[in-house]
């Protein structure tokens, strides 16, 4: 090879000391957690205080969502086949797509559009929702992170909004996006509330996290969940059989609440 | 299909309500640490309070080690080629395998089959580390989980070791691993170090977990470091350029302590 | 790096001048066919003349099987959530292991171990099948290669031995495989006959394939009915819907003879 | 689940009877080659005999390109860490993008817009590619197959061209890229010759392939050689290697001719 270098920001590796991002790996295991970690090697620093439970509470959000997931589905049905555990992370992985968790994405693109409009117009955000949603309308196009196939209200949506307005941060695009959901109400006449792609999208926004990084997280969050479905499969199931998503009948823990 | 039902003791999707090992995540946002909510997944419960920080030194050890490795190349070179993000990632958990990742899991294998013949004979640890020496000569086995090919003594195993001793679990396994490793000394008149992955695998032994599951805790705890590694790729490279691996220069951040 | 050089056999790739395994591809092109390329990257020689038409087979033989298998229905789900071409075609191939495809691979060894039973021996077929299923028993092990969870007989299996058999080879491991359906049908007084992956675990051993390559010729026989899964469901169906193979119905050319 | 149909038109499988696009398997086994059946998966019908050397062509053309493209480092990394063969080739797979093999999409697309405006504007093939020329500098937009990072004239492409105007096509794309190549060099006053992805998209646009099809005959076409790479690797190399590209030295069959 040319031997040419080339740059790279995130690690820097020599015998005896692993710097990630500036700090010692070594000297961050046992002070930072694995979310703070996360945070420092996606955006080159440690978690302000006031926004550590929330990054938790977006990587804590997505982690699983049962066995319909197609991301679930794909783990699960390759681990029947005999496939290794990151095999079938990886298929799992290969179904987080535009149609599935990123949501995320395309909602974060039209609150950073959204609220940009704001500061160029001197809008208040009810004005800027109805030209949102005019604008969307005009367009032809779907208004990203409202509805949810499965819960009418997602409970971690309240969650997620109250804990970004929670950590210090200006709030625009969360109350961008929850002016939206009023003016949807108002145009239909029934609710389609925020969900939760829509809340992880706002407060991703505040974060300002690029909405090129959404599907990372989801990612993120969603391995774990996958590495479970495909070891259950390998402990509990025979190869190769037919897996109905339908007819999966939960049997684990009872309901119960935090200590 | 049959609809012949099956189990999941995972996660159950009501609507409204998602419960994760009988925890509804809505609660567990804002209270539980990602940490947490990957150990609920993959274990059935949260960590005791003792073992919390083991858990995330764990999760952080592995997060990234530089382009190196063989996952941080194949994630960075599907990038290169223009492959989305998810794509670039499932990449690079394809190259977890047996030789990059895998180590933890034989390692865990050994120390388990260790410790079980040290409560079968009686032994104390030196007699034990000798027996399992003799063992693995015989069957001209590798012994995994010691020396590494980049540091000479790892900055992280002691962290490991510290935090897995001073957890308030048995500490069978760590001793054992640690009696290993003064056994190899006395055999080869120098220092073969436990390395991180042996570290963590004595770790994850005493805390119970299956040695099949050794190789989630390393895609789980990596997969953020390949986002980070094929994310810069998407924005600071040119398409289809020929990666030297040995020519990258850390220009990031420079050395810098936690406050 | 240090530059140690490492050496390949397979491509030399000069400006102007690509050779596979010694051949020019641009003469290769319009003179050899692709199962001739296949068969010359995979084993290093174009087929011999008389083997030409059960290479052809065995790639044909594997190269669909409808909605239901593993593979397809991973192919159809990571499209169904906008996956680009590839990763579903990847998603597809990681579905592909020892209980999906991989029955060929096992047989072999089975054929292999048992062929070369007689040679030690001096055993007819008959002796030999029948110490084989004796071993089989003592060592509780499955006989692989017979009996289908879909078909009583399956129509692709005679024709590989026809082709086997008239391809100018040995012959044996095709006599032996079907020497065990014999024994096998004596003993529990039913047919369990010899399916396709049988038959073509039999006609590559007659081939000198290496068993470990057997993966191979199913993976790249399946990969495009993978892709024309892959994207009849980009083209056909709307995204993320739930996906029940058993309620596909065929609604394609229907039957028809070649001309 | 709701067990509403859907409808597949690739193939039908029946107990004894597999139908691919309404021919037995069983019956196209021995009479068709492989191309033809991947033709078959992909069109929904066999090639017309005046192209079936084109089929062919095509899918021979790409099968290898040696160790340097990022699909073969891709298949050898994963298999130096320990990857099974399937898992090395998925890698391989996600590395074929827009980069990589993506560029007969691109040219397809370019060429299907060339073309259509003759027919709009009744122009002949010299003021076609000028205006098409003229389009993509006002778009700032790169001409897609036309030129080559190893290749000054790439040996595959006039095989294709010569294949493409001997199988009693309309030749009207195979026309336009040619026209395009000299102006191209009347303009730039040095040969940017089309290239074997430019040949092979000009190709596919005769036989009426939809661009969004093109990667899949790239990726079929180099998966045996992934194969090839990631088996090589196995049985040759150690694991864990650090793999140089540019240090890789052919030792393989010395050139030769076909019979």
């Amino acid at each position: 090879m040319g031997n040419e270098s080339w740059e790279t920001k995130i690690t820097d590796v020599k015998p005896g000391e692993i710097r990630l991002r500036g700090y010692r790996i070594d000297e961050l295991m046992g002070e930072a957690t694995f979310a703070d970690a996360v945070w420092l090697a996606l955006t080159g620093e440690l978690p302000a205080a006031g926004v550590r439970k929330l990054v938790d509470a977006i990587l804590v959000a997505s982690i699983d969502h049962g066995v319909t997931p197609p991301s679930a589905l794909a783990a699960i049905n390759a681990a029947s086949t005999g496939a290794p555990l990151n095999a079938a992370v990886a298929s799992g992985v290969l179904a987080i797509n535009r149609w599935h968790g990123g949501a995320i994405e395309d909602a974060m693109k039209q609150f950073y559009a959204g609220v940009s409009e704001i500061e160029k117009h001197g809008w208040n955000f009810n004005e800027a929702s109805a030209a949102f949603l005019d604008g969307a309308n005009e367009k032809g196009g779907k208004v990203m992170g409202y509805g949810h196939r499965v819960h009418l209200t997602d409970p971690r949506t309240a969650k997620i909004i109250s804990l970004a307005l929670g950590a210090g941060l200006e709030g625009r695009y969360v109350n961008f996006a929850l002016a939206v959901e009023q003016e949807l109400e108002r145009r239909k006449g029934k609710k389609l509330p925020l969900n939760v792609d829509g809340a992880i999208a706002a407060a991703l926004c505040e974060l300002g996290i690029p909405a090129e990084l959404a599907n990372a997280f989801f990612i993120i969050s969603r391995v774990p969940g996958l590495v479970a479905h495909a070891f259950e499969e390998m402990k509990t199931q025979k190869p190769m059989r037919k897996i109905d998503q339908s007819a999966a009948v939960y049997t684990g823990a009872p309901p119960r609440n935090l200590p």
